[in-house]
């Protein structure tokens, strides 16, 4: 490592743990004012802002980058009112420091109560889009957590600016601005230093696409949040149905295919009486089918599945389909080609329901529903940092609450252990 | 990796996946009948697992372990009798996996529940004390995780005594055998296998002395619940009830000073009216003080603190003590020298006890208490798997719900995303 990256690293996160505890202290009011504060800033700002996009996209125009890249980079006044709006609408959201998760009194007169607190030190590691800088800063902010920011390059000037602007709102509400801090540099051997960060960032937050959350993975030391692959499964069972099944397979496949929630693989249980057209359904809404030896007798149209399809997640008009011979095939074929992110049945049996919804063990489990409510803002978190597919602290879509942690508290009068 | 290891490690974590599917759709009387059952193959097999105790016993005696080593690894009747006791007692807890930890009804129709479901598979590593094999086992069979334990080569026979017992006893309740697993080889190297077995282990959780720890928690690549250091203070403010201090203190640091809670260092406000008969109490208790330099001006029997000192956790009848400015100081050493484990305030004054409490950064804060408290039993939570300083998922004392974490339940009647 080298020494100058080793000593900034120390200085970014020793900083932001004297932020986090200034912040771990704020009251509630503190917190939303500053957001608002930060998103007015943000609104003046726009002519600064938006020229720093210009010198961004420009340089993106000049290195090749693709129109989709482009089109995630760019802000114009529309968007950015849509980032201010979002802060605000972060600042209005239920602070969840303080809540009293628990409370018990003991026979010796002693009282605990488990109650919330920040997490400490957040690092968000992100993309093209500029917005993140933003949105990131807002919800760890609005939970009391300390944020350090490292976005990608091609973003570098307007990320700089939307910081600015942040930090200026923060500091007319009295917060350090050590609170939300840019990683100056864009070197990746800095961003190794922040994964191994053990003891002064506690949690890493990856937002972009499957080789950066892979590279974190791999790479931290520090608990990550992150979900890696959404190879979401859907299981049309014998009982679905048939025009609730169509209607939500091809909204959960279709409606963007780009999103981590959308359906990647199908399953159709053998007494399921109408495949055929299900699969027809797809079909005919652009869907290329990769079916089974049993499904692509059903339609012509159909391609065959290779064993990799079963892990692919496409993120495109293409969906793996396989026929089952019940919820034990659905929950084990899951088991063993899924993510742990999000997956459905569809029937009317509420056996069958409750069946696959205890023993499939993934984050979000669904009953007749599009796989495409797997969004935080859909299950009403009001905003979420991520969707999470690890197994501990938090699962599924994660909002302020999974940006805190609890101690206990313990109030006696003199008690001694006997 | 020697090949052999590999192969082990995925025969039995990829069995303790199978044995976690079973045990994660298991009723509740179904885990705890097969506890009741496993404690009375223990009974039953009293005179086999003292008989291999004794060979573990001879053993150690050859190698020359320590008479504290020797008196670890001990089981007689009575001790036996006590590790049973301890797996009926878990099993009469309740089971916290199905609790609904929240709902939500969105406007569209949907219905979101959190439901605690199990982590999933657990391995523990811990060293001499048998017991540890049954305990664990239990924990982690009551909330429905599979578990692989690696215990100390001291403890072979003893272990796979109780290990053969305690599965006896899960196969006259129906529950595989292998949801709980002994390891049965004595390489280090395959402990370093199963700490990077990422996907495989859930979670691991090391028992025994600071090496053992800090060797998991810089092995590991899966999360780790434990905590390396039990560096406890307590800060005597300057309205502390000075009979309530002492009687406090002198316990916090000498009714037992070898567990994780024991006070380590005693912070003294400037303004507290009896600093030096507080100091004496401790003395007179048995206790050396290393104090600095205006402590150290009270009691001629106190010797000088040096700076390694504020970081130590002696595990001994020894104490630091430094005089401190008020509760900022006190925070702020806490802050710069402790462990994140358990913290007190003595004082009648409400204000300070609670700028304590919400300022102070460790897993358990306390006011007019004892730290000697820091424990499962004595929180109410019926046993403890651990006590945890890091900060997510789960802090301070751990049992039952630290094994747990949750999935989210979507309820439909054929919602589509707009």
């Amino acid at each position: 490592m080298t020494p100058y990256f080793t000593a900034l690293m120390h200085e970014m996160t020793s900083r932001a743990r004297g932020a986090a505890r200034v912040l771990a202290a704020a009251p509630d009011a503190t917190k939303s004012d500053a957001l608002r504060k930060a998103a007015a800033e943000i609104r003046t700002a726009e002519d600064a802002i938006l020229a720093a996009n210009a010198l961004d996209m420009a340089e993106g125009r000049a290195k090749g980058l693709s129109p989709a890249m482009l089109d995630r980079l760019l802000l114009d006044a529309t968007r950015l009112a849509g980032v201010a709006d979002a802060v605000e609408a972060v600042a209005a959201l239920k602070d969840p420091v303080g809540d009293i998760i628990d409370e018990t009194h003991r026979p010796n007169g002693l009282m605990m109560q488990r109650v919330r607190v920040p997490v400490g030190v957040i690092a968000i590691i992100y993309e093209s889009r500029p917005n993140v800088t933003v949105d990131a800063a807002a919800l760890a902010l609005r939970s009391g957590n300390a944020v350090i920011l490292r976005g990608g390059s091609e973003a570098a000037h307007s990320n700089r600016a939307l910081h600015t602007a942040f930090i200026a709102g923060l500091d007319k509400a009295g917060i350090p601005a050590d609170a939300v801090q840019f990683v100056p540099v864009q070197d990746r051997e800095f961003v190794g230093a922040l994964l191994r960060a053990q003891g002064q960032i506690d949690m890493v937050i990856p937002r972009g696409g499957r080789s950066l959350v892979e590279r974190v993975q791999t790479e931290a030391r520090v608990p990550v949040l992150a979900h890696l692959d959404g190879i979401c499964h859907t299981y049309v069972h014998s009982a679905a149905d048939p025009a609730m099944a169509e209607a939500v397979v091809v909204n959960a496949k279709m409606r963007r295919t780009g999103i981590c929630g959308s359906l990647e693989t199908l399953l159709i249980d053998q007494d399921y009486p109408q495949p055929a057209q299900l699969i027809g359904k797809l079909i005919d809404a652009g869907c290329e089918v990769r079916a089974d030896d049993m499904l692509m007798e059903l339609d012509a149209r159909t391609v065959s599945a290779e064993e990799a399809d079963w892990g692919t997640e496409y993120l495109d008009s293409i969906i793996s389909a396989k026929m089952v011979s019940g919820v034990d095939e659905a929950v084990t074929h899951i088991a063993r080609y899924g993510s742990q992110h999000t997956e459905a049945i569809i029937t009317t049996n509420q056996a069958a329901a409750d069946q696959f919804l205890a023993t499939c063990d993934s984050a979000i489990v669904m009953h007749n529903s599009s796989t495409q409510f797997a969004d935080g803002g859909e299950f009403g978190l009001g905003a979420e940092i991520g969707i999470a597919t690890g197994r501990l602290h938090a699962r599924g879509p994660v909002a302020l609450e999974g940006l805190t942690t609890y101690k206990w508290i313990v109030r006696g009068n003199g008690q001694i252990r006997p």
